[in-house]
């Protein structure tokens, strides 16, 4: 467990240029054909990977890679790596507490039910909608509607 | 004097965000005719005015205005409040130590000598010409060179 200060310090980073983000995938191995994947990611230039290198050893998960761009990005997103990240600086955030805790519901949810239903499934998809909105997303994101129309044409979710 | 949580958070934010810079300004009434300039500055969009008035409750220092792009701007800019605000964020800032450093001295300067002889503003002026590199500045900024110009044709400067 990492220091108060190192908690607040990484929280204003995070507020400031860090993503809380939870976005539907497709995966065409997936039982219901889409994965929930929540991220908490940081980018700096190169020449500041060390510093992303220092957050990774705060928190003991996660991956860094160098992009195209010249950018290196640190990346956490398996489900409970998240849950623990987010739930320690949950009380050192002051712009992003909307993300973080819906993150850390959808977070919830995903670990305590390794086969969620197809309606529970949806239900946590429509959570994700909500995201694009709060990031001010740019991206081309999948919605639940899209998950509903796949459940549907496959016969999962029997309506 | 705010808590090392605070501080510690704000200076995760400004590493992230932030911006400290210093610069020439060009001031026709000035006796040498260039300011230098050092600031603190954080950014955020109109809808997040709030944590910027925050951010100035934390300093009781500088002032928030609204840009045309829909931004809101929090500067400090007066010499001994950009001197409080990075003596206090200092033992916490993680990414922009050279800035922090560099601006400190260069305020130590300007603080204690309401007259700078025109050789050592020159001398300041040339710390200054790091920051467009430090802070990969795109912006055309003045130069030393520029200062130094000024005051030979003003014959302020004895060769």
């Amino acid at each position: 467990m990492s220091s108060p200060e190192v908690l607040s310090y990484v929280a204003g980073f995070l507020d400031g240029d860090g993503c809380i983000n939870v976005q539907l995938v497709r995966r065409k191995d997936y039982r219901l054909g889409y994965q929930i994947r929540p991220s908490v990611t940081f980018f700096q230039k190169q020449k500041h990977r060390a510093f992303l290198e220092w957050l990774q050893s705060v928190f003991q998960a996660g991956y860094i890679r160098e992009r195209k761009d010249g950018m290196s990005e640190y990346s956490v997103v398996d489900v409970k790596s998240v849950d623990q990240i987010l739930a320690q600086l949950r009380p050192y955030i002051r712009l992003k507490q909307r993300q973080c805790d819906l993150v850390l519901e959808i977070v919830a949810e995903l670990k305590h039910s390794s086969r969620l239903s197809p309606q529970d499934f949806l239900t946590l998809a429509r959570k994700v909608d909500v995201f694009e909105e709060l990031n001010d997303s740019k991206k081309r994101t999948i919605k639940s509607s899209q998950v509903a129309e796949f459940m549907g044409v496959q016969h999962i979710l029997i309506p």
